[in-house]
């Protein structure tokens, strides 16, 4: 079996369901025509299907390894990785200027899905450095976008986050890491970084550190803190990779998953680094950076999800076993099996959906600099992270689950999509920050993003009425409860929104999916049987989710540690 | 951080919450009296502590290796198993004319529970010879049972279930094996069987296989299967091991989790055998082992969730960061993370309780022979398997969230529990066959157990209004649709009912979990917070899972394999 990527269902989500010829008529990407769209879609699944998908399992069975300082990547990487960057799919986004194609993140975001469901710890790669292009873009002087971007953007160089230390992780502000001035107008970077993802390897010929440290006269915390560029090698007068900078890899982790992506201790004895965006402005910076790979991360989920799914059902095909009621061979003739392929390609359609919903209102966001669309897409982020990476994980463990005795042997691959997803929940903020996130930043606005998008809702439910009533009232009665238990979210305490976050986190995706599942039913009659699956089925869970969101934390702190 | 056996909460279950005092006043267990109950908990725990659950990594990091054609068990594990045969804990529950204590199965449930939580993989080689002992008992020969049981209770020899071939998994009839007769009674058994757990092992005198196959007059399907014991050594004329049988271990599996325990792909070319029970009667005397070891697998999910939790539990109050809301120091501070904790917390309360509950219904059946207690028992066993090992799956999860990065990295060991747990929903029938199992045979009468069961449940309901009254209330509602979901599903075709089987059973198990948590909360004070975390955040999700139980088959179908 292998893995077919989805071209067409993002073909048909861009222009049914999330509206992209809506971004395609902005001055901004007048480039993005439904054939250049197409084209992109169909040849990017070539790539994944021929070349990419081929290499997943290289990874997992020979991990990276450290060998005398340097990662010597898992075999074929150099090659798949070589087929991505000279395929032009790393600055697909990026700023032309700079050697990028300048398309809209929805089709990106569509390319990054793909490329994840062929192989996760590969795909980890091109991500960080398309985050790192960004961070660029909006952040660094002339002179370092003129240096470092098209080295990116190309796939000569690639980029890495170095954000977490030992005792900084989600608490980001913790961190030791200094920067002390040279003379010279750079400055002496000093510290240790852990889970730096491709921290180092062999198949490029140098690796961009952005770093986050302290200024001398940094304050404590977040505000105190600052962004530099630290390259593995000092670019020469050329550009070029010249003298080697005091940075190092100490180790690589041992991880449950992703084992072709190897995780790096950094340790950085002041190495030469330049400053990306103000003295103590690191932290904006670094979001622009987190927000783009939050949404990309929220896509390796569905990715992974989309891979497992499809070898799951293929083996449902093929496994014969006892006799299934209408004489279907295979067990995918069994109620519950099919149930679980069902529910699993419903969710998956919906975090799909969802992601490239939220790639839109970034792109319409870039193109207008309506607030209005930056507000959505700042609202839809930690949703596409967190449910798509929740379903990652789901659907990776259903895949399992449908395998039965052989989802639990290793040379099936099942288990593989399982331990590899399961880091998407984790990083880039855990779903529990995402939520946080969604309650808290995200709803300071008054829940005004929220409630707009919750009005957009209705406007689908109601146009469904004629069509197909009973869908559409069950959609109408959820979008209802999803507007009370807004408003009531708003009226708690920050801390007991917070002890509601990641059922209402869910109960918004399933409500949002469902919806964007209705519009497709609209659009496409073969699509009625999924939307009914996930609309009839699954939607009814927000009911009890948004019921817990409103509970508050009182009951959770009446819970002594010893009684947990 | 060291794994501390829940001996306590395993008492107060046993006292408060599921009658155990009704099975000390039975005939049959008078010696279960509640000292010495206590005292074989306190000296079980004891054993899981200091001996066992040492031994957990170590099966991680140096798996079972097949070397020359004998398994070789890993660091410390020949220790740890004579530790738990000497101790006398794999005949807890046997016969006491052949060695065993003959102490009732919650007992031996609550044992076995400890012992997972310390090392699943070593536990499932004493939990599978005391599957095999109960059968031997209910249906070998006087002559077989004086030659095996009490080497197998002493734990000088263990036992392993051959039932899966590459084409024979979930439909058991499907298999190939074969039995021919011997001139001098035995019978000469050949063919491959799959995903043999400790198939071999280099740390006992001999291994018993039962092993199914057919005679040469058997009926295709399940009603001409056989059973036979096939030992890896013949006992000579002292019962000792003599010669080596015509069997072998041909390879092990590679797997995601429990690399401690081999699994083998075994072979038997013509290998001496003798038949258990009559013959074509193969199926009844496995499914008393596979009874006992579903009830069993139930309770190692909660055994692992256990550990996991506990793992978790203590980095949340070691790892420190950001600010918490009332300055308590560590993650659990926050609101989320104490959310997932209380959470875990009580599933695995629930969880424990029903396979406790499902013991005691074993106990009373074995001690009175009343078939509405065997009825009771029959209907528990798939609940307290499929919640177990799903609340096993889903603690562990957990853990690894709760550990954030940290828990994607092995050496935490938060990945090695998920890893481990996974295969106990899918071994001794996958949890959706557990489901099916639970909406078809278990309501073969009519609904008679599950609706004498739900009168139970509402006397508890009612016996809490005084106390409680807002608790009773939601659990009383929640009994009710229940009831009402029962009393539909009954009305459903069968294939409309297996659609719905696995949110039916999970909606059963909160509310029998709930009950559970109410009458806990009634019998202790510091007990209510965490029913209160049950009955109002996680019971309500009832509503949903009984709602999708009621739906049917057809929108499954009418998806085809494309649209998937």
């Amino acid at each position: 079996m292998s893995y077919r990527a989805p071209a067409d269902d993002h073909r048909f989500i861009l222009e049914q369901v999330v509206n992209f010829n809506g971004v395609a008529a902005t001055d901004r990407f007048t480039d993005a025509t439904p054939d250049t769209a197409s084209a992109i879609l169909t040849e990017a699944a070539r790539l994944c299907d021929e070349v990419i998908a081929p290499l997943n399992r290289n990874g997992d069975l020979t991990p990276a390894r450290l060998e005398n300082g340097v990662v010597r990547a898992s075999p074929g990487y150099a090659e798949g990785y070589r087929a991505i960057a000279e395929g032009g799919w790393v600055g697909l986004a990026a700023n032309p200027e700079f050697g990028g194609m300048g398309l809209p993140m929805a089709l990106n975001t569509a390319v990054n899905e793909m490329l994840a469901g062929a192989c996760l710890a590969l795909q980890l790669k091109p991500l960080l450095t398309q985050g790192q292009i960004e961070a660029l873009e909006h952040h660094a002087s002339d002179e370092l976008k003129a240096l470092y971007l098209p080295k990116l953007i190309s796939g000569q160089w690639s980029g890495t986050m170095n954000l977490t230390e030992p005792h900084a992780g989600s608490d980001v502000g913790a961190l030791n890491s200094t920067a002390k001035p040279n003379d010279d107008g750079s400055y002496a970077v000093t510290g240790q970084k852990i889970f730096i993802t491709w921290g180092d390897s062999d198949i490029v010929e140098n690796v961009c550190h952005l770093v986050l440290a302290r200024l001398p006269d940094g304050a404590p915390g977040t505000r105190g803190i600052s962004l530099f560029m630290v390259p593995k090698y000092l670019p020469d007068a050329n550009g070029n990779p010249g003298e080697a900078n005091s940075l190092k890899v100490v180790s690589l982790e041992h991880k449950l998953g992703i084992h072709g992506s190897p995780t790096c201790v950094m340790q950085f004895d002041g190495a030469k680094g330049w400053l990306v965006g103000g003295p103590h402005k690191g932290m904006a910076a670094m979001f622009t950076m987190m927000n783009n790979a939050r949404l990309g991360v929220g896509a390796q989920g569905v990715g992974v999800a989309e891979a497992a799914l499809q070898q799951a059902l293929q083996y449902a095909q093929d496994r014969v076993q006892g006799k299934t009621p209408e004489g279907v061979p295979g067990i995918i003739g069994h109620a519950d099996v099919r149930r679980m392929l069902a529910e699993s390609r419903a969710e998956v359609f919906a975090a799909r959906a969802i992601s490239l919903a939220c790639a839109v209102a970034i792109d319409m966001g870039t193109a207008t600099d309506d607030p209005a669309w930056k507000a959505r897409a700042a609202l839809l982020t930690p949703i596409a992270k967190a449910y798509g990476t929740d379903i990652g994980c789901k659907v990776a463990d259903t895949g399992v689950q449908i395998h039965g005795g052989m989802g639990f042997i290793e040379e099936t691959g099942a288990a593989q999509f399982l331990r590899d997803a399961r880091i998407t929940a984790i990083y880039e903020g855990t779903n529990g920050i995402q939520a946080m996130d969604l309650v808290g930043r995200k709803l300071m606005d008054g829940g005004e993003a929220a409630l707009r998008m919750i009005a957009e809702l209705e406007a689908t439910a109601s146009g469904a009425r004629a069509a197909q009533p009973e869908l559409a009232e069950d959609l109408w009665q959820a979008i209802e409860a999803l507007r009370e238990t807004t408003d009531s979210l708003l009226a708690l305490e920050m801390n007991d929104r917070f002890a509601g976050a990641v059922p209402y986190l869910r109960g918004f995706a399933l409500v949002l999916g469902s919806a964007f599942h209705l519009k497709a039913a609209l659009a496409e009659a073969s699509r009625l049987p999924l939307a009914r699956v996930m609309i009839r089925r699954l939607l009814p869970e927000h009911q009890a989710l948004f019921a817990r969101s409103l509970q508050g934390a009182a009951d959770f702190y009446a819970l002594s540690p010893e009684a947990l």
